[in-house]
């Protein structure tokens, strides 16, 4: 029987061995649901950095360019951390280049799984189903909030857990985030509204952003990433 | 308003600041919890040690040593880490040192705070009373397993965070604790039945153990760390 975690935190990653191991990294608000969004609307590849000067250094080689910190929109790049954002026209086909405070460290941190598996709840069913499918032991890697556990990551790893009964959870991580879960899923925006995040975000006034990113099944598309790369698994 | 956070595992503390804080070390299954009843049963004072070698060394300075790895009495020691064996009428008046896979080491990681804490079921209207009084920030540390969020402890700072509802708790950890609390504290025994080290221990076959450390307030002392030695506060 495969066995599935879940990691709270980038700066727990260290306890967990992902060889031999697939990955699902999940930052809700807003990275991982800003992938799953731009590769729904045709993006080609999306190069993840946790650095911001080697990020904007991609810009010269023709990328689009995407920084996040602190849940702001860098000045000079492109894009922020909205999924709105990638919604138009212009990015089908295009590149882009990715650093947020959180989704893309933790990206960089898994690369020792066998296969790096983006999730969302905008694409909750079909991550949930390529898992089945796959049958192989899963990590569920919570960015969280530099290096602190967060609610919205938890509790969608708790909606991976609650899916996946197949799966032997042997672990705490897995345990707790689907309780958290079952008290959360009849209205996930309430559950949230204490939470740290949705404070932080609130005062960014992107209650829309909030709304979509906890909104299941908007899209099919499974980004998974190759040679450190995001591109349409 | 006093704050009031939540640290997940001894390997987050370096996201904590705990200069000028109170803070409260919990492991349910067993350190604080044998801690707690060994103070109650008039032992004078606990060393804590990370380091097992370290812990036996005290034997030849006349202080009583116990030891616990993986869940066990290690050899040689005269104590492992059953609360019922810190009952008996030997152990009054005398100093013990003590070295235990998880809790001697988040005790010994905490040692920036203003005051260190000994929490436990066992003793925990005494410790909500005494923070109430204090009116300092807390950060509850939950000593986990082996750098792994559990179950156990955190249901513990849940029961803290439910209780002390004049301090602000504006950090993700507190909120999940106190949803797990909640979620739990019907049947402690009944929610932990699936967790990894109620696993763990039930192979050891420890059912009393689990519990006695489940049971709210059999006392009321509140162990707290004076230069770096565990003492009646």
């Amino acid at each position: 029987m495969s066995q599935l975690e879940v990691c709270f935190s980038p700066d727990l990653l260290h306890l967990y061995s992902l060889e031999g191991k697939n990955v699902v990294v999940v930052d809700i608000l807003r990275a991982t649901s800003c992938m799953v969004t731009a590769l729904s609307f045709g993006v080609k590849a999306i190069h993840p950095f946790s650095d911001l000067d080697e990020c904007m250094r991609m810009k010269s080689k023709g990328l689009l360019v995407a920084a996040e910190r602190d849940g702001m929109k860098v000045d000079g790049f492109d894009f922020g951390n909205s999924p709105f954002s990638f919604m138009e026209e212009g990015v089908a086909g295009k590149e882009i280049a990715f650093t947020t405070t959180n989704g893309t460290v933790a990206i960089n941190k898994s690369r020792n799984a066998d296969l790096i598996i983006i999730g969302a709840f905008l694409n909750l069913s079909s991550v949930i189903n390529f898992i089945k499918t796959e049958e192989k032991d899963i990590v569920i890697v919570c960015a969280g909030w530099k290096g602190k556990f967060n609610l919205e990551d938890t509790i969608y790893a708790g909606a991976l857990v609650e899916n996946l009964h197949d799966f032997h959870t042997s672990d705490d991580g897995a345990l707790a985030a689907k309780h958290l879960y079952q008290s959360a899923k009849n209205d996930l925006y309430g559950f949230l509204r204490d939470s740290s995040h949705f404070n932080r975000l609130q005062r960014l006034n992107i209650k829309k952003d909030i709304e979509f990113c906890l909104t299941p099944d908007q899209y099919s598309v499974i980004p998974v990433v190759q040679d450190g790369i995001i591109v349409k698994g």
